[in-house]
């Protein structure tokens, strides 16, 4: 069996693979509206930070298709009121704000009434999809140097192909190094509370036949302390201008630990995941979900009652704890500041040819 | 509310709460043999290292009064065999080994018939289960010396009264603090993958009126940085000769975090956990629990079929890590090796009084 494709467009809606259902199920949520498409990010029926921005993508592309009996202004504006409603979905991830922002400025700058901006913002969303595939693809490439045969990897939550709009980021530089030839043991955290690690990346490491070991999320410096585990790579939801990395939570513990250790840490993940206008992490807004996802489990109470619940969906991982970031254009070393900045204003051609 | 009785005895048979029942529901467990006893232990109705000692104890006595018709030396031979499987019923923490060696070396010590033997027995175990709680209260008394007013205290898995024959050793500490009248605010772990924290320690702490907040084993860290959190206290497994403290697992990697983060750390922990034979923690045999602990969940399989599973119980904490030892004979600090031979043979009542 092979991944099934995260997200697709079939012409006139936009159809989500249900990853709150995975791995015991298989299905799909259709959305034909930005409203739904917001909705379906909220609930997290489509998560991780590539993911969510393709997904926003195509949601704004619902929106231009909404107004394709207006004019030119109205239909402006209804795209405009999508974009907030889309951006507001999930707060974290930068790849949401970055993806609704290049269909709009893309909007704005088409000419044309409702009808010619809603075949441009298709064609947009289908152009964006079809980069983060490839994207994901030179992640990978640029990847293998750092993830030699024999590797020992611990990963945490999902960077996969689920978490994209396919390949995978964290997942796919181990995807890339399996491909290539090379012998990996892989450690997944279960990464509580959504279980992301023993529901998503556990499924897609069985479906492309690496060696997989499941562990909860407080085991990791155990294995490390044993020299089970002898490099981290992970993905990323924002990454600011001076490396500081915005991750699901828990990341930001093992990066720690990674140190304690002596092992190497690495965040992978597309330039579209970069916020150069933030100077640090410390301006990385931390989305705060729902306490049912910690006091009730398959639908029953499982925490006791009467206790308070704190639920912050991301840490922040110091930049001087990252060892390198694993972008398509190349792997960035510290000092970061520089190399974002290198690697922003690089083509991709330029970078991957190297 | 009040904190119902771990376990007693009422008058031929041992009651346990159900601990994998907690919090939903209350309901007991009746063992009439020692082979139920073990199974009860296995099984973790009954769990937490004061605790499993207390109730082999009285597996012990249930050995005895099953022999009481014997002569002295086939009782002896069945109490020797009912120790073997108490002892077996799981590896890691020494406090049922040391339990099970007490109430035999006592039926050794006391001449007479089977009988006689039981009658000791009851009584030794009774001994046994009232001194675990005198001593927590003790460990509760010496913890204050280490929780100040106004302690914001970060605790794993569950030391609480459910742990032990009352009162608790970790959450001991936090109880008799708060009895002091001083303010405190708890963190408390969830504890994958038995949910120690979030069922039984969160459970405990509502009923005891102290403010406390869940959050998963991989927020610590975010917490740590915050500033939230400006000490950690857990129970223990086994403390080798050293120092190194076996614990639930996950209690190493908030060790490291906290000296990461200049956050102290403190065990607390009746002197029968302390295993002076073993130099050190390498030596403590570690817990394979099965591999349902981590892929299911209420029943039904959560995790990706066909990904390997570990599932260690326990990890090791060097001593290197830790502030004190908090025992029913005062905070014990670095050096370990000299402080815990002190501990050991020192009567109770002059470090008490200290």
């Amino acid at each position: 069996m092979t991944i099934p494709e995260t997200l697709r467009w079939d012409g006139d809606s936009l159809v989500l693979l249900d990853q709150t259902r995975l791995p015991g199920e298989l299905c799909w949520v259709t959305c034909t509206t930005p409203a739904e498409t917001a909705e379906a990010i909220r609930a997290m029926v489509v998560r991780g930070a590539p993911a969510i921005g393709v997904a926003a993508a195509w949601g704004m592309a619902l929106a231009a298709r909404e107004a394709r009996a207006l004019a030119r202004e109205p239909a402006l504006a209804h795209l405009a009121a999508a974009a907030q409603a889309l951006t507001a979905a999930r707060p974290t991830a930068v790849n949401l704000a970055w993806a609704v922002a290049r269909l709009l400025a893309h909007a704005s700058g088409t000419a044309g009434d409702g009808a010619v901006l809603a075949e441009a913002l298709v064609h947009e969303a289908r152009q964006l999809h079809d980069t983060d595939v490839a994207t994901n693809r030179a992640i990978g490439q640029a990847g293998l140097a750092v993830v030699p045969d024999g590797s020992r990897v611990l990963t945490h939550c999902n960077a996969g192909a689920l978490a994209t709009a396919g390949y995978g980021t964290a997942v796919g530089v181990l995807r890339a190094a399996h491909e290539a030839g090379r012998r990996l043991h892989v450690w997944v955290d279960e990464t509580r509370p959504y279980w992301q690690g023993a529901r998503l990346t556990a499924w897609e490491l069985v479906q492309l036949g690496i060696p997989a070991t499941l562990i909860t999320d407080g085991m990791a410096a155990h294995f490390m302390a044993r020299g089970a585990i002898d490099r981290v790579v992970v993905g990323a939801d924002r990454i600011a201008a001076n490396g500081d990395t915005a991750n699901k939570i828990g990341t930001y513990g093992l990066a720690v630990l990674a140190a304690a250790h002596g092992i190497p840490f690495y965040v992978a993940a597309p330039r579209s995941t970069l916020d150069p206008v933030l100077p640090t992490g410390a301006d990385i807004p931390i989305e705060e979900r729902p306490e049912e996802e910690l006091t009730h489990v398959g639908g029953r109470r499982l925490a006791a009652e009467g206790v308070g619940v704190a639920n912050p969906s991301f840490d922040v991982t110091p930049g001087r704890l990252i060892a390198g970031i694993i972008t398509e254009v190349g792997v960035l070393r510290p000092p970061f500041a520089p190399a974002l900045q290198a690697a922003l204003s690089a083509s991709s051609a330029s970078y991957t040819a190297t």
